[in-house]
């Protein structure tokens, strides 16, 4: 098997020893040192290069090297060629993570007590019970599933949105336009991990905000453009929402001014809510190669009509 | 049963509408409207009377309101007195919530990240798996042991230490002061959920941090005597410790002007990891009051030699 590598080139270094190890057969190198173009069967890439197809005729499928596949411009790729998100333990793992760190400190009022604690303030407040805290996924794929287990096995009261009917043990599931008021009105703490879609872009947003209960909170963990960053101040200057975990925004890094950086309410961290893990990485894409190589289906495969 | 509550006014009200749901025959008096003084059974305290024996008579159990049972003064207590600790899953949950929120934080650089946002820095640091993280918890009672499975459930590397040999699922243990040494030196993330006895007494010092690995970090969710707060600047000054997250401290509430208010590597927390919940600890109570009047043993009773 013959791989490109187009990312960061630290990581690239990273999976080039792995592969190295695991499949010493493959040719894998690392952009822009590509060797004999027309041989090159797979892109791993988080930005293919611009013709894409002239510069690699013979591609057979594209990987993304991360969780989304909304940074490729599908108009520029052929409609033949598969295009395969990147599913795997270690980014799965990273995202429950952060999820369960941040709807722990939303549900314990920890942003609060961190700005006490700037301001020298010794003061406790009133505890609810996780069985009294309706926590709500928007997205349940992959991650929005995995990320529910341990706020299940936390004892939150747990539910979930997703565009199409899901059924998950110990969630009560909403989906579609028509039911997302019902979850909204009864979500306390907002997770997002939606993927980036024309109709998720600045979903999260005054509007929406304002069909959650007074006081409500949010995490955001899925992608930059679906957040109305004016939207989201407001909304915590008028006490709509109380305190807010934002792990992507747009653009990234944010310019200096913004007012995020600064917002006592705001916990902003720089989009590392979920890194590909280089062993468990590896290991998916060699498996989906040769499942593509056995003409079996991979995992991951973006539909293109859904965008995600 | 006739019992007596002192301590906060605001849960006592609380305790009382309970217990004239759940046991409608039990007299429950707030402090200092005790009624006949001898007719009081029970008393439920944090900080009992002077004279205990002497201003309730016929008194038969004495039982803390919190977790800890520290506060009492065993000299002028009578040694034939049964002083019950607290033991209510309210409590736990509270306690399992804290030490996950905190070890997830450190885990994932967290208190780093929120000082980059307060200095305006986009900057992505390397992730560790949680299965190379090796946690560490001091105490394995009743919270000890709690907080320890989501912990193992996250995949951490867990390990535990506590004064008498325990087996835990999924747990390396570790006992008593010759083990102490191994247990240290394995340990990236120490949480302290000791209780306060003579030993325990200003244990976190210089000459224990000293004996885990460079970098580690600290939950103190035990009892603010165990800690010593100089030794604890110092250790994170010299980088001998990365961060750490400090619910309880000796004195509370800290003084203005004390060093954990500004320090950027601290989390601190007033006193809030675990508050006894009014109905599962009014649950608790009665629970135990039954056992004794049936001649059983009660849940919690402390043994003064131990100390807890």
């Amino acid at each position: 098997m013959n791989i490109v590598y187009k990312s960061e080139p630290e990581r690239g270094h990273k999976w080039a020893a792995l592969l190295a190890e695991m499949a010493p057969d493959a040719s894998f190198r690392l952009w822009p040192d590509i060797g004999d173009a027309e041989a090159v069967e797979y892109l791993v890439a988080w930005v293919p290069p611009a013709n894409i197809m002239q510069q690699f005729p013979n591609l057979k499928v594209l990987f993304s090297v991360g969780a989304g596949a909304d940074q490729f411009d599908y108009a520029t790729l052929p409609p033949e060629l598969p295009v395969v998100r990147m599913i795997e333990p270690g980014l799965t793992s990273g995202m429950v993570e952060y999820v369960t760190f941040a709807v722990l400190g939303l549900h314990r009022d920890m942003p609060r007590y961190l700005q006490q604690q700037r301001e020298g303030i010794w003061q406790a407040h009133s505890v609810h019970t996780a069985a009294s805290r309706r926590v709500g996924v928007m997205g349940l794929g992959t991650l929005g599933e995995a990320v529910l287990k341990p706020l299940v096995a936390l004892g939150f009261d747990c539910g979930g949105w997703s565009r199409t009917p899901r059924d998950l043990p110990g969630v009560r599931c909403w989906a579609g336009n028509d039911q997302l008021g019902e979850f909204l009105a009864r979500t306390d703490i907002l997770i997002c991990l939606l993927p980036l879609t024309a109709s998720t872009e600045g979903m999260l947003n005054a509007d929406l905000f304002r069909q959650l209960p007074a006081g409500a909170a949010l995490v955001q963990a899925g992608r930059g453009p679906q957040l109305n960053h004016q939207d989201l101040v407001s909304a915590l200057d008028s006490q709509q929402l109380s305190a807010a975990v934002i792990d992507v925004t747009a653009p990234e890094p944010l310019p200096a001014e913004h007012a995020f950086w600064q917002h006592p309410a705001i916990w902003l961290t720089p989009h590392i809510a979920s890194q590909t893990q280089p062993e468990s990485a590896v290991q998916a894409l060699l498996e989906n190669i040769r499942r593509f190589e056995r003409g079996e289906s991979m995992i991951g495969v973006v539909d293109r009509d859904k965008g995600y």
